[in-house]
């Protein structure tokens, strides 16, 4: 397995992301590149990355700028990231592996203010934020490789995903790691207004084995598919769950500020039938025990994640 | 009024284009100001850029790579143009004038084959080749701004444009201009397959006429509207016309050239009710005459545009 990392500033994976529940060291199985997707095409493209692109049986491609405010405070960082790199690993990969099978990880930020809930595949696309303009650029990219050039493409677009080994040092990765960072360290959790808007967080193995029969199912190619949990949530109830999981914390609401209140969708939750009929994926874990497994692994870790 | 052009080889305009009928030079109350939208933002940007961008009372957004076929041969060309220029134009609107006003001109074939016709603003977007994708991208983003800054912009989706003063010189934008230039120089004229699409054409004149009343309709801003002719025709009546009226030329049937097929969309028309509606326009000229006045026009000015 390789694992492709461009290690940006404040996006760069945790090396201890590579290193087994126990071990000490990371699995010398993984071949680790860093290197920018941006530079994969032409005359930028390194042997290596080249190379891995073309050895490749499945990519994985979960690459990419996801903090919705960032995409507004360097709209042109988002969209480089987000679209142009992504459009020339597509071409990398046109170039030595045309027919290889990506799964695509989108968002459901592309949808804005849902119309009506819960939200299928047909919803129109309407982004608030120049992160979902951006991200549905490289998902539309995406599957036109599929139509015209055989590249086996499919895209999951995912709701909020939280569990072991997400990213919890800064708040770029939405609400669910600034929650339970605030959590574990005893603070306050602030609730933008009521937070009556409802929300279905999906645990991250729950995601990996979605992504897995992404890849799996020849019928998946060129489809696009809603994951989210039929389990959901208002913001508040989520709130109060980490803090209960934790045993430390405590929950206040607060007005909202004006630059979230701008791009904010209102509740979400997606309808994950498609997903469930044609890959046989189906969550299989509840808010409270993927957090309760979540906090355990922090408990041990958080030297390395914080 | 200022122009602002980039001349990027095979898409930069023509100096003729700036000189009226009759007069021998371009009008001196048109300032020219030959820059690149990608470079207009941030330290990049040139300090005319920003006085003519802060000074504009009206800004006709028609800067764009346009070549369908271009866009698959070198899609992170098209991407850099039509995106990534068009977001640091924005970036600079926000900065120097964030509330003037912007009509963008955007494109029917961000919808791809149609599933129902004629195509209003309510079909699902779904293009079929790179251009349809940065386009889209690039008209979200006018409309972000205008939601979240206050930018007025409005997107007009244009089909197939005509008339006096289009480029001529090469295949690059669109059919109509491939079937004029045969016709004048007495060629054939190449259709593919049967011919049976239909298109509606628009004529030069009534597109301005749209795009002014775009700017001036106060209700436009924050609107899109799909811009099209009551008057069908299918691309073998259209190539029979271009011969009538000419006096020269033939038309032929060929098979379809694999990479044309493959982004081949089949029949469009657009559904302009809504444009007439809001901004009260109406497309006046018959195909027949406007090609007319078109071929009147170039026969006289060959040398400029060939």
């Amino acid at each position: 397995m390789t694992v492709l990392d461009a290690r940006v500033p404040r996006h760069g994976a945790n090396p201890f992301n590579l290193v087994d529940d126990g071990a000490q060291e990371a699995d010398p199985r993984i071949h680790v590149i860093e290197a920018d997707l941006g530079t994969s095409w032409g005359e930028g493209a390194r042997d290596d990355l080249r190379a891995a692109a073309a050895a490749a049986d499945f990519v994985f491609n979960l690459a990419g700028q996801v903090s919705h405010v960032d995409s507004m405070n360097d709209p042109l960082f988002d969209l480089s990231v987000n679209t142009t790199s992504q459009f020339a690993f597509l071409e990398l990969l046109r170039a030595v592996n045309p027919h290889t099978t990506v799964v695509y990880t989108s968002t459901r930020q592309i949808f804005g203010k849902p119309k009506y809930l819960p939200v299928d595949e047909e919803h129109p696309v309407n982004p608030v934020d120049v992160n979902g303009i951006t991200k549905y650029a490289a998902e539309q990219l995406h599957h036109l490789y599929h139509d015209v050039y055989g590249l086996r493409a499919s895209t999951v677009r995912l709701t909020n995903v939280y569990g072991p080994r997400q990213r919890l040092t800064d708040d770029l990765q939405g609400f669910l790691p600034i929650f339970l960072r605030r959590a574990l360290a005893g603070d306050t959790i602030s609730v933008f207004g009521e937070g009556d808007q409802q929300r279905d967080c999906l645990y991250v193995d729950d995601v990996v084995e979605c992504l897995e029969l992404a890849a799996l199912t020849s019928d998946a190619a060129g489809q696009i598919f809603n994951v989210g949990n039929d389990e959901r949530l208002s913001l508040a109830e989520i709130a109060q769950s980490v803090v209960d999981v934790v045993g430390r914390g405590r929950v206040e609401h607060v007005p909202w500020p004006p630059d979230r209140d701008a791009i904010d969708i209102g509740s979400y939750f997606g309808d994950s039938s498609k997903a469930k009929r044609l890959l046989g994926w189906e969550p299989r874990t509840p808010f409270a025990e993927g957090m309760a497994r979540t906090v355990a692994f922090y408990r041990d870790r958080m030297a390395w994640y914080s």
